[in-house]
């Protein structure tokens, strides 16, 4: 019998890093009020994520929203939310989501500090992070310390497997998603049995206010029209289902240790060739950036294949540029595509007969082969960097991406490089707390 | 308006070549019988074959049957067709079809002194060879002289397309097959018409004694049992379809020039592998060895691509050994194969699971991608001959090859060797004769 509780002493703050946090968050709290005062500011901080639902792993950040009364410009709020932030937080950094926030460190602990307007659940609200607030006082009416301690192992769960999060680089749960998953099934264990069961789509919550083509929807109680699991990718939802049903085959205490990353160890010889496909990244929030990314890859994966390169696999990241990796066969391609012709009975043999005897690119053929006609024509490119630049010159690669494609880079790269890339790449696997 | 009055002058026999033909065909045959009378064999010689059809090309051979009484046993018949033909036709050379024969030179004319018994059209034959009189006769008494030249016709517009001669190399349109269609359709055009508008398989004569899955059946109308077109192969039947196709939408005297052998000049860089294997011929005759030969070629083929080669052609032939050319992609195999899993949500993906992470196999994963399961497992082996040998070692190739697989032999050639098997390989085209 796993001990549920032992792990959980683990996942859960330590009394003293619980006193930590709660007096770090409790003087930023009263820098930004007395500044606010000071400056007649009409905005009131408040701490919101993980630490103030009580559903926080250990090692977490401390994520505090001010919010601001409705009179304010949107310009106003982004000028006056960082100068708080500045303010309150001495040393830390800009940041932008979908509004600019300010980032930093108190007491060894990460601190965001991210303006906000205010808003109650029935209104229709200007941006996604003026939500926040509501999700925490929902979490915070609607769960019991037990659940919330049953929130805490199924995150740390979750993140074992690597789906933990939801930003981009993840597209995993998110810690919103963790909670109302346990608010609708009880549990950890609850959970887990549920996605253990999915066959296909999964839905929790009333959603007959979504239109959602998602595999699963999980109705956002503070906003009927909201599906709070849109950001989860195919990848993470079917490892989430995966893991649950390994981990209740046989449950054991790898579920909830994180993995290491595999680094360079995992790169053995492999007899393939490896390019790196390098974009900048285009200035705009990063949901968007990630859907067009995702196109990108797709598209550089059919390009090739299309061209005769045997696809192994492929693998994307955003940082400061769009990252892709893409494992072939070979550098270069033949030096000629066999086509496949009409059948021989064909009403159009003839005019394939005709079009390619006379083609200067037709290297041999036309010929017979079984009843069909086929010829070999030379291809043009060959290198599979200008194979791949040609065929996505003729493609439309998204509204934000078509202007940068000339600034598309690809450089052939090692296998045993030290690159994120190469090694998110190289360690993927279900199940990863098991590897060996 | 082409004229196949001209075309036809070249392709008969000139007045000198016949009389030639004739001269030295009469001296064979008066050396045989006065031979068969000296010593007492009871057997007959007779011209057959398209000279003693009178339809035979310029540059044909002679045919010579020695016809036998059945009160001989085959094997007296063995011995004493190889004497006879040695002593009536000093300095040839032995050969073996259904029976051994003698093959030489006399006036500068090849010339074949074949053994057979004797048949009539209602008994049931001991060996095919000796149906041949049968059809002789046949021919000389149901085609006029005009047809017996547009046969002529006929034979040198297949010849000119690749697909004339019965020969297993060749695997095309026999001369009684060609008889037979003017027979059928009346002349050179009406075959070709006829021809063009094959739309998938094809019948000529009453052909309901005959079950085969041949597209193409022509009854024997000496034996009523038999598909004379039996022979022609897959790509010699489409080949003769799609040039009779192209011949009628604009005729020219191309179609009759037989075509120059492209050898070496084909050759162009193709970013390939070539490996040629090579296999004893077993002793048996040609027939059954070709159809070994090309279900090997098929099984060299998909072993190469299950593999996880890119296969971009093969060609066979048989001389002294039966050889197998392939055209990969690439020396070696990548250092593993991507395994597809089951989907994510069905029943076996945890035992998927739990077999390839425990696999001493697996180089990545079981990993997710999609929603489905897939696993790399090391190739064990990755050059090309290593993997075809271990493959075929697990197939049977035919009873008649199986004892000789030890003796298989892989090879990797170069694009630009002198090989007749290269040369044939490269050269393949339809309506060759257009070839610039």
């Amino acid at each position: 019998m796993l001990d549920l509780k032992g792990i959980l002493e683990k996942a859960r703050p330590s009394k003293d890093e619980s006193s930590v946090l709660s007096s770090t968050s409790e003087e930023i709290l009263s820098r930004i009020k007395s500044y606010c005062s000071s400056n007649s500011i009409s905005a009131e901080p408040m701490v919101v994520g993980s630490l103030s639902k009580g559903t926080n792993l250990s090692g977490s950040d401390i994520d505090i929203f001010v919010v601001f009364s409705k009179d304010y410009s949107r310009q106003d709020l982004e000028r006056l939310g960082l100068k708080i932030g500045h303010e309150c937080l001495p040393g830390s950094k800009e940041k932008y989501a979908e509004h600019p926030y300010v980032s930093g460190y108190a007491n060894g602990i990460k601190i965001d500090i991210v303006p906000c307007f205010k808003h109650s659940a029935d209104e229709r609200l200007i941006s996604s992070v003026d939500r926040t607030p509501l999700h925490t006082e929902f979490i915070r009416n609607n769960l019991t310390d037990e659940q919330k301690d049953e929130v805490r192992l199924l995150k740390l769960f979750l993140k074992s497997a690597g789906i933990y999060g939801s930003e981009v680089r993840v597209q995993g749960f998110s810690g919103y998603v963790c909670e109302l998953l346990v608010y609708h099934l009880g549990s950890f264990t609850g959970a887990v049995e549920w996605l253990s069961t999915i066959k296909g789509k999964a839905t929790l919550g009333d959603v007959s206010a979504i239109d959602s083509s998602s595999p699963l929807v999980i109705v956002d109680p503070t906003d009927m029209n909201r599906n709070a699991a849109a950001a989860i990718s195919e990848n993470s939802y079917y490892t989430a289902i995966v893991t649950s049903r390994c981990y209740l085959d046989s449950p054991d205490e790898s579920y909830f240790i994180l993995p290491e990353s595999q680094g360079k160890s995992a790169y053995r010889e492999r007899g393939t060739e490896m390019f790196l496909i390098t974009v900048k990244k285009p200035d705009m929030v990063d949901d968007i950036i990630y859907s067009q990314a995702l196109r990108l890859e797709k598209m550089v994966c059919n390009v090739s294949s299309d061209s005769g390169f045997k696809v192994f696999g492929t693998h994307m990241i955003v940082n400061g540029n769009i990252e892709i990796l893409i494992e072939v066969d070979a550098q270069y391609l033949p030096a000629f595509k066999t086509h496949m012709g009409p059948p021989v009975i064909s009403e159009n043999a003839l005019d394939f007969l005709k079009k390619w005897e006379k083609d200067p690119r037709t290297l041999r053929g036309p010929y017979i082969s079984g009843d069909r006609l086929y010829v070999e024509v030379a291809n043009e490119n060959r290198h599979f960097p200008e194979v791949l630049i040609s065929g996505l010159s003729r493609k439309n690669i998204g509204k934000h991406l078509n202007p940068l494609k000339d600034s598309i880079k690809i450089s052939r790269i090692n296998h045993g490089d030290e690159l994120e890339i190469l090694s998110l790449y190289y360690g993927r696997r279900v199940c990863r707390s098991h590897a060996s």
